[in-house]
């Protein structure tokens, strides 16, 4: 990989510049370690808003950013744009399409990718949500949607056409359900006159009793009140047997004919092959409560690939785990040069969870307190602009969502790069 | 296509929603016309600010507008996003990727495409810049270029990497090889600590024997010293005989190495299956003064595709006369309706052009005098912002700017889509 080696420093990879992996990268002294970040892409992405940019409210430029951009005190740091293949923790080395990599200490930050749940229908047929291609795709695909359902004679046709199915009722569904909902109610009848947009139709399909399972059950049904005021349908106790592209198929013989189905239902840590299988549970790695890999010495694992034993099902794979636990590792591997000792575990401190359901009105779960309403949309938009990564990025999307506030509009509603339903095999691009 | 046909109004049949068609589609009245506009984009591309998406300067989505949110008062307005195949001018139809459609009035406004002058090697191997997936492929590429070049131990492998050849010293090259000049001295250095960016050329070549052809020679000997204090190498009277990926052959047995050929040299009319050899000239359709294709009763032909005779050489395939001809039309087509007879032919107005050379510089040439350095660099500013077609779109491209100036930094230096050369056939998605 062209990567010098400097003998009195110890050398940090890490694989992953997801929350996790860019805040570990980040704190890391340069004058202790030579720190080498990796990711298959040259950019951060802030997935929390992937939704506004699958639905025309956010570019995509503006919830990306350059990762040489935001490590730029480049003594002792290394980027490199590459796929991770195989890791061998004997010889110490990464195997990746740019060549390999010997480490001193690894830390594994790779994130998590859409799980299927092994259904190998459902994984060709709907679309994820997890990067930014992904995003852009679904944005195109909506689009394209309505453009060929102007064309479409048959009733039918035309209504699977529009017809929107959102599988899995966490932040990531509820917030792209409002989000549509909104679409088909300020924008698509302006867009589309001589469509009958009424018939457009959003389905939320949830596995579990109630919505946002990982938040208050208050805040849940906030949600569902809301949803269903944007005229969403909402099917609890739902769980989806398959889908052929066409019909989505229910338990119970029930189903829903529905050209798009977009699968947020879940998601599984993103594996490196060169593991055992007792490294690993539920597809993330085994973690001790300092972030160490089970059994190994020198190899770590962050945010949503970590496991720690000692957590009941390991923390949430979202964000705030990861910043936390990147920032930790950080700490103790600068503490741990100063000849300290790894004292303290790590501790996750919930700082509170929240979805927004379209204008004015989101849900926050703080540990003393809730909020609904305007004054949880204002929080929810706040506390998503101080997170997102970059001035830059901040003015640009204060900018769209004050224009849109006023405006009643989402305005890059662009097909800068269509969707070929017939290319799904390539849609990870 | 399923659009209704109106007894009493007269269809008129837009194709092409760029400068030009997009000025006649707003401006034909509605209560006289029915006005169908058809695109293959479902976006309007603000084309001379292309160029700063290709060096990671703007977004993209800040230089295209839906065109379905540009024009909203939708009565007796259809949008189709279609591709034209073929028109059929004596049963007044055109045939379509989505079905065909009859007219009374058919104007084209079909713009122009890259002119490789039939050198077939230099189509497959040059990148061209004229639509947004161009220029992204373009923005990809650059950055994936430099990524490339931290791996790769041969020098001159390397240095092919990091030479630029920018074919055609009009306005797009200029601004171009500026912009690169800027990446060079002010970002990649940052970015890519561990290469010497010194070793990175931009080569601009021209074919005539002075840079901005249709500016004065005041304008043009300014820009090219401002292009040589930035470190471009300029080769006046100079073509480019062959590419082959690696290597530009130039006259006299001159060549360059390098992996990346930029290919701005021309452009030529797109020219829709249909018409006779007659009805062309230069690849534009010949027309009278008043716009209407020779021969022809009810076709039309604006912007870069019209060729107005008595013009020598035709109008400037440039956005001014586009503008200015949209508008003319629809005026004409409104007061023809009210029997007022087709009166005035067409007359350009020149508004002066000018040209950005990098931070505040720019050349603007007026018709009663001209401009250069920080003034006209504003002055460019001011007449881009306005110019592009929406709110939204000018806030963004302005912070961009702003934001830019203050911290010398282009921010969206994302590779989205990585460009791949091996499918460079399919390119133009």
């Amino acid at each position: 990989m062209n990567i010098p080696i400097i003998n009195n420093l110890k050398r940090v990879v890490i694989i992953g510049a997801g929350f996790a992996g860019l805040q570990v990268a980040k704190k890391l002294r340069r004058d202790k370690f030579q720190v080498i970040l990796i990711d298959k892409n040259n950019y951060h992405t802030f997935q929390p808003l992937l939704y506004q940019v699958a639905t025309a409210g956010l570019e995509p430029d503006s919830i990306a950013h350059s990762i040489r951009n935001i490590i730029k005190k480049t003594k002792n740091f290394f980027f490199r744009l590459a796929y991770v293949h195989y890791i061998n923790t004997e010889k110490q080395k990464i195997y990746t399409n740019i060549g390999d990599l010997s480490y001193d200490y690894l830390i594994i930050a790779t994130g998590s990718v859409t799980n299927y749940f092994g259904n190998k229908n459902i994984e060709f047929f709907s679309l994820p949500m997890k990067s930014i291609p992904e995003a852009l795709n679904l944005r195109s695909l909506i689009l394209q949607d309505f453009e060929s359902a102007l064309l479409i004679k048959n009733d039918k046709e035309r209504e699977r056409l529009m017809t929107f199915v959102i599988v899995g009722g966490g932040p990531t569904g509820v917030e792209l359900a409002g989000a549509l909902a909104e679409m088909k109610k300020y924008i698509l009848p302006h867009d589309y006159p001589d469509l009958n947009i009424q018939s457009m139709n959003i389905h939320l399909l949830q596995g579990t009793p109630r919505l946002l399972d990982g938040m208050s059950e208050k805040s849940a049904k906030q949600a569902y009140k809301n949803l269903k005021e944007l005229g969403v349908i909402i099917w609890l106790n739902c769980l989806v047997k398959d889908y052929d592209g066409k019909i989505v198929f229910i338990e119970k013989n029930k189903k829903i004919e529905s050209a798009n189905v977009i699968w947020a239902a879940g998601v599984k840590g993103a594996i490196i092959k060169g593991f055992l299988k007792e490294d690993i549970k539920s597809n993330r790695i085994l973690v001790n409560n300092y972030l160490k890999a089970i059994k190994y010495k020198n190899i770590f694992a962050i945010g949503d690939i970590a496991y720690m034993k000692s957590y009941p099902n390991g923390h949430p794979m979202t964000a705030q785990p990861a910043i936390q636990q990147g920032n930790y590792l950080a700490e103790n591997f600068n503490s741990f040069q100063e000849e300290k000792k790894w004292i303290k575990p790590f501790i996750y401190k919930n700082l509170g969870s929240m979805a927004t359901i379209g204008r004015n009105k989101a849900v926050c779960d703080f540990p003393f307190f809730k909020l609904k309403g305007f004054l949880a949309w204002i929080v929810w938009m706040f506390v998503h602009l101080v997170s997102l990564v970059g001035f830059r990025n901040r003015v640009i999307a204060l900018t769209n969502w004050i224009i849109q506030y006023f405006h009643y509009n989402k305005s890059v509603r662009l097909i800068i790069r269509p969707f070929n339903r017939k290319n799904r095999k390539k849609k990870i691009i």
